[in-house]
């Protein structure tokens, strides 16, 4: 039986851009598993209430239901031991968990300031008041001025790549030669604004859009095909 | 034979305090290895000249020569490998690279820009000229403005440490239940800082400031009974 997954999705149903929820696709093709998406709107909380959470990527294996891309990516890691490891072991799994927190913390605040008018552009109908206000709750601004002059702000959001930088000067992934959940994790933070947006985070001569393409290209494309707007 | 480092020195040949060499120390204890590490100085570069360059780390096993401190735990990692892993495999060696380029490029500027001017107080003399102009040019002011209204600019820094913080929320250690190199990437960083400057970087309140102590007791508590200014 494929293991489900609800995936956040757009008006367009095909329009799937949770950046948590492109870490647990990209973990599950990682690892081999048939899955089967159903398209989730924010305001969908009563379709998760069997899981006594409101908040997606959650996953149905069989019996068991987890939620939580990092919980996900633990529950395939530990269930699924003889597919390809996601972590490689006790101390890359941490490492990784130090990276996941980065990614979160470094460069979610700055991409949700570029590109949150455009996410609101994208969901259906029903989920676009409850964005709005919600995340201008959040932001403490409307969303148009919370994305106005997001190209000069861009510069200094590229800047905090540099890290990641450094690690491709000497490998191909984040993972070493091959890829690892810290590749699944940075992938779902940069499809994210790529998937609801036509404003370019990542410059075409940068190390790290070389590795995005790769990354894209794994699984059979599963990334690089993803609907964008 | 026990390997031999060359150990950045103060002054005073038991003061040593520099990031990289620190994270060769505690790599070269987890591998439960023996050393002898000779105090070196900024200016003894003729001492390093049979390495054909001149900065330290740098290690001499036998016949083996090397430097750059991730290309000595590396080569600790192959060479040594039924003592305890620093890495834990390939997955984990890829991240902690990430790791360690985020150390490096995040926090190290920052620092310096706090404590350089007590790292010049406490060199050799025939190391402070050559130490003077060489960071006042890096930095494009004197040590003395490059260090003032340091208290202003450290809560900015100090925020720098959230992904440690938010992986310390689920692991005793940034390799997990115990240390990896991953550990002695950020201990090291921390513990320059420590030895050179009466200025606290860390608040004691800071999860990060009970994981600096959790590493300093490792090793016989070979970080922690460092000497400091």
């Amino acid at each position: 039986m494929p293991i489900t997954l609800y995936d956040l999705a757009g008006a367009d149903p095909a329009l799937r851009f949770s950046p948590y929820c492109w870490r647990t696709k990209l973990a599950l093709a990682h690892k081999g598993l048939t899955v089967e998406t159903i398209p989730w709107r924010f305001t969908d909380k009563a379709v998760l209430a069997f899981s006594g959470q409101g908040k997606v990527p959650l996953i149905v294996d069989g019996e068991r239901v987890v939620f939580d891309s990092w919980a996900i990516a633990e529950y395939l890691e530990n269930t699924y031991p003889d597919q390809p490891s996601l972590f490689g072991g006790p101390a890359g799994r941490a490492a990784m968990r130090f990276i996941n927190g980065w990614a979160d913390s470094t460069l979610h605040s700055g991409i949700a300031r570029m590109v949150v008018r455009d996410i609101h552009a994208v969901l259906a109908a029903k989920d676009q008041a409850y964005f709005r206000s919600s995340r201008e709750a959040a932001l403490g601004a409307t969303l148009e001025a919370v994305v106005e002059g997001r190209e000069a702000r861009l510069e200094a959001w590229r800047a905090l790549l540099t890290p990641v930088r450094l690690a491709l000067r000497t490998q191909a992934f984040l993972g070493g030669e091959g890829p690892s959940y810290a590749d699944h994790i940075l992938f779902g933070t940069l499809q994210w604004p790529r998937c609801v947006s036509s404003f370019a985070l990542l410059a075409p001569d940068d190390p790290v859009a070389a590795w995005f393409s790769r990354v894209g290209a794994l699984y059979g494309g599963l990334g690089a095909g993803a609907r964008t707007v």
